[in-house]
């Protein structure tokens, strides 16, 4: 065999995915885990393929082609820091260091300014779409040294998922953590997406009183048209699916209503807020995880708090059109949101984020891919500068057709009392977005009375500062 | 003169007013400002009073009685950094430091931690009220040691302000950074309110049409009833207000509508965000700050986005009978998710609130004070470990018969194209608190697909995962 071109160090399921999907490509790959016997398992399991175990760290890094390409996949935080430590005193100059994991951007920017003291290339790149787009090609997002990804860009374009125009979904996206922060918002897009999919179906079920059958085909559907994408699709499929454990019911009806998270969302939001963009509808996504897992607390309080009973008497096949176009506006004011997040955040943190480039690299390979994905890097080739996804003629025009959809079926969902908040912050997104004049004359008059904070003018320019009372 | 039995360090207005107030109750103020010129002003502006200036640190921190009690009020952040590096090495074992600043808890929970090392004891508090509450008497939020906190208790006490059965608005908070958490929250709670009041106002003047006029007789008449409170007050006054510039208008309507912050209500969404709790109305208040904040480019927006023109033909009395219900209905929620935001942090950090006490605080003196804050400090009197505040009969009781009015209001909002994103987060908190069941389990459903991040059944205890697709 070769001598190994890149060795992957973390052999949980997608470090192995990932090792096993280069390997396919052509190269030699070494593989190394801090527990030996996972190491041996894949070789066992994979002995035609060329891949080159080591046991000691050290046996590892000297297995390398120089310079060295070594990829981590290993759990974020303390164990990331953890291996670097051990692997610095090996490396060399022009050394090249990809952390493949969920790891918060600002521990990228850290460890690529510390390791860039010694002349080691460090890469912080995300990584979506699972196992088996780990395996089969997934969505990548490398952030770092230009020159270092250009070192590994044959392999990651070789390995990643390819659009429906063959392109391969990865390209450089920027210095230090830029990778890891374009993640960041995908993953809280992907918080979005699945709570307006979520709220879709509460209103099918709970206010048309749909079966679990008739919204199945309902969303496979809707994803014959400009609904189509991976989440949509895996919908349709959940929902035909019977309880596993022989209850008779369908799976979705025995599993609980308390929505897990790793916080990738979470920290999308907290971005969102420390950058100063408005990014409502991923927040709105984030605390419906956080209140659905409040279960127990939920089951007391809906023993004394009172709501309307919900009713319905009008065309259901009507109201099934007009979810289906406030899920497709929805969609569009979380990225709308997303994407001008990153234009915030390109000059919080001083990158040069090229969006179509990243919407192109999302259309496949990752849990958000869809057709719209489509649309927006359209967007972004007729306009590169484009402040906002809205002032695009396509989304302009959508927002234009299905605004009266949204307000409708936010409008039932507040009479019938079944939650809708990412409905209703898409809509509330699209109304202030859209608003020459907001109330905020109001809040800076009442800060410029008790905190004497000051205000702009309409009619001139300067700072003003108002006498409401005698000061003391 | 005594011995000053205090000192003060920072004299711009908020130290300066903190000062003259605790003068007031018969004490001896030491003042030390690092610019002497500004401490010499304070003295010849009050001759009279029993202040006693210093123009070096060290003369400062050995004018006072020992033990040392010194209140810092200097720009938060590397400012208040500096002047305890400076005063670290003047001080004794035992000596007491107040930093009465906006600061971030998490600075304060270090600085707590690192003094503790030398014996010193470190108070984080919070201080509400702006200028005038200050010199007349502010809402205090302490936080630190115990033992510390007693030792200037008596003249907090004194300076707080009193509530109406003339209890003083001061508090031992809890250990560490738990007074500035506090202060934080309030801050928060204080965004919401003036959303709120500001789409209240939005909705009068634009969909019903009222002139300035109108409305501040309505938020008057308000504050006579269950909304009385300060931010109501001020609303009517400022509304009475003429620009002070000559055009013949209302000063509102020359006020630029681009709101500012100073990040305390950032900060407390980013902290709800960390400790997993539900703050949808505030975080959709620095939102709305956030986009008022982007006038250039709404007003470009404005030119694009299309939506409904506001009309309305019904009964005016009626509608606003409904936003002042809206209004307090929103109010409570926002209060509900505040003070369930506390317990969460409560735990998260390991401190002992009394929530009760908390709100008892906040009845006089404070930006937020409000004959409302009466009906928490009642609920906790109640039922001291009360979870959430809408299962308190009083709040249960106005939820029943308000909701009908912010769903109507929502609906109206939202139909007229006038944005109401708080309003909206108060009513989707209410529906998803009081939900038996919510729809995440499509999500956990969509995770386990993609991610086999499991689940759980709601018919039996264990973790469990589906087989969605044969496994490669």
């Amino acid at each position: 065999m070769d001598k190994p071109q890149i060795g992957v160090i973390g052999m949980a399921v997608m470090g192995k995915n990932l090792a096993l999907n280069i390997e396919s490509r052509g190269y030699t790959v070494a593989i190394y885990n801090r527990t030996g016997s996972k190491t041996e398992e894949v070789v066992k399991e994979h002995r035609d393929k060329h891949l080159v175990p080591s046991y000691t760290i050290e046996d590892f890094v000297a297995s390398l082609e120089k310079p060295r390409r070594i990829l981590m996949m290993v759990k974020a935080g303390a164990g990331t820091d953890a291996v670097i430590k051990e692997l610095l005193p090996l490396l060399d100059k022009g050394d090249i260091l990809i952390d493949g994991g969920n790891t918060f951007f600002k521990d990228t920017m850290r460890r690529n300014a510390e390791l860039d003291k010694s002349g080691i290339n460090f890469i912080g790149m995300g990584t979506s779409g699972g196992e088996l787009g780990a395996l089969q090609g997934p969505s990548l997002m490398p952030g770092g040294q230009k020159e270092a990804y250009d070192l590994v860009a044959p392999i990651l374009e070789q390995i990643a998922a390819k659009a429906p125009d063959g392109a391969p979904c990865v390209t450089y996206i920027g210095e230090n953590g830029a990778g890891h922060y374009v993640k960041m918002v995908h993953n809280g897009i992907e918080y979005g997406d699945m709570e307006l999919i979520a709220e879709s179906y509460n209103i099918l079920r709970n206010v048309l009183g749909l079966s679990v059958d008739e919204i199945a085909k309902i969303f496979a559907d809707w994803n014959k048209g400009e609904l189509e994408s991976y989440l949509i699709e895996i919908t349709a499929e959940i929902l035909t699916r019977q309880d596993d454990l022989g209850t008779g019911k369908p799976i979705v009806d025995v599993i609980l209503d308390a929505a897990g998270n790793k916080g990738t969302g979470k920290w999308s939001s907290q971005e969102a807020l420390e950058v100063g963009v408005n990014q409502s509808l991923i927040t709105e996504s984030v605390y419906a995880r956080y209140i659905s897992a409040m279960k127990e607390e939920r089951v007391e309080a809906s023993k004394v708090l009172t709501g309307p009973k919900p009713e319905f008497t009008g065309d259901k096949e009507a109201v099934i059109e007009q979810v289906r176009r406030a899920l497709y506006f929805s969609k569009i004011m979380s990225y709308a949101q997303g994407f001008e997040q990153m234009l915030f955040a390109a000059k919080h943190y001083d990158w040069d984020l090229d969006y179509g480039k990243i919407a192109s690299i999302w259309r496949a390979g990752c849990i958000i891919r869809a057709q719209f994905l489509q649309k927006i890097t359209d967007a972004y080739d007729q306009d590169a500068h484009l402040q906002n996804l809205l002032l695009n003629p396509y989304f302009t025009d959508i927002a234009k057709n299905y605004q009266d959809s949204v307000r409708d079926i936010v409008a039932l969902s507040v009479k019938n009392g079944i939650p809708a908040p990412a409905f209703s912050a898409a809509i509330s997104y699209y109304d202030s977005y859209r608003a020459e004049v907001l109330p905020a004359n109001i809040i800076q008059a009442q800060r410029d009375y008790f905190g004497a904070h000051t205000y702009e003018r309409t009619d001139r320019p300067g700072i003003f500062h108002y006498t409401w009372y005698e000061e003391q």
